[in-house]
């Protein structure tokens, strides 16, 4: 019996299951994608998952229902990755700047996003739009600083994965980055050139 | 200059600050407590972190503001330590377990604490109170189903010390682990003589 190729169970715009499409492509890990269907339970991932959520990964036996445990886990298997950095310092700071993105651009963003993806632009509630607008320019100017100050990694790593889908995906729905943040905008300019970005965006070719 | 002691602002009786005591305790390391006041802006705080909450650690010039990120640097930095073992895949378990913990269990506890701290026995709202013990109940379910099948780590570590807080906070709040749930009643039985445990428990003697 073989024990085949890991399986990643994803939605292609989901910021989460992005972040672990970019770390398996820089990683070049080959494996086998089952999409979900957005607000379709699937059986497979309510079994697998105690959240119900996508991403999860199953590697053989090893089933990972949490992205950044799958990255960490990606990274520890790998030996060689560059995912993490060397020094227990510089780990922190990748491992801040992905919480960062998970915990507090995840919710910043959250208004926009669901507001505009599931309705007509019709009925958009415009309070929920401008709050996560507000909430989106307050964490783009909190980057904008982490940059300028150099405390952002310079090597991709972990949080060029986590962050840059969030970048696509305000993007899409029409909120980009001020031109005013400069560091910002070039810091995005540079690193959405990487393939294992545009080989991954969700929204068509980029 | 010397860099000296590193600096933890705690909460005591947070389930996350009470994580980050028992990895410290675990790894005999030295530090100074700054105690923070539930509900009251610490300054130093405010600004170390971008959330505004604790834990936080400050080591030198690394700042950490996310008790999983401190768990992992601690790690890193003793080279040594058994808070995360060695293999990729028992590594992503346990940093499994400690994500429930965060994401899953504190939220479902969430409203039983919340209401009993805040507020006087007679101002509670037994309905907050009762669906939090609901999830809190289906939390304990989970956690038994996966020591019974053995899918817990053997031995004390990362995932230990963000669960423990948990089930201690939860006793102080009257809602001990039900004597049917007999595979977790016997692991936190065993579990929590530990002295890193014992040493920081924030009720008084335990």
């Amino acid at each position: 019996m073989t024990t085949g190729l890991p399986t990643l169970y994803y939605r292609a715009d989901c910021p989460f299951c992005w972040k672990v499409r970019i770390a398996l492509a820089e990683l070049n890990i080959s494996y086998k994608g089952t999409e979900t269907v957005l607000g379709e339970k699937h059986s497979s991932v309510a079994r697998l998952s105690p959240k119900g959520s996508v991403p999860v990964l199953v590697d053989s036996t090893t089933v990972i229902w949490e992205s950044s445990v799958i990255v960490e886990y990606l990274h520890d298997q790998s030996g060689i990755s560059q995912l993490l950095p060397d020094t227990a310092a510089e780990r922190s700071r990748v491992r801040l700047l992905q919480s960062y993105s998970d915990s507090v651009i995840g919710p910043a963003l959250r208004g926009l996003v669901f507001e505009k993806r599931a309705k007509p632009s019709a009925e958009w509630d415009w309070e929920i739009i401008d709050n996560s607008e507000t909430a989106w320019q307050a964490c783009q100017a909190q980057l904008n600083d982490w940059i300028s100050e150099g405390a952002f990694p310079s090597s991709f790593g972990a949080a060029h994965c986590a962050l840059l889908p969030r970048f696509g995906i305000a993007e899409y729905y029409d909120s980009p980055i001020p031109s005013s943040f400069t560091a910002l905008t070039n810091w995005y300019r540079e690193t959405s050139t990487r393939e294992s970005y545009t080989s991954t965006y969700p929204y068509g070719f980029r």
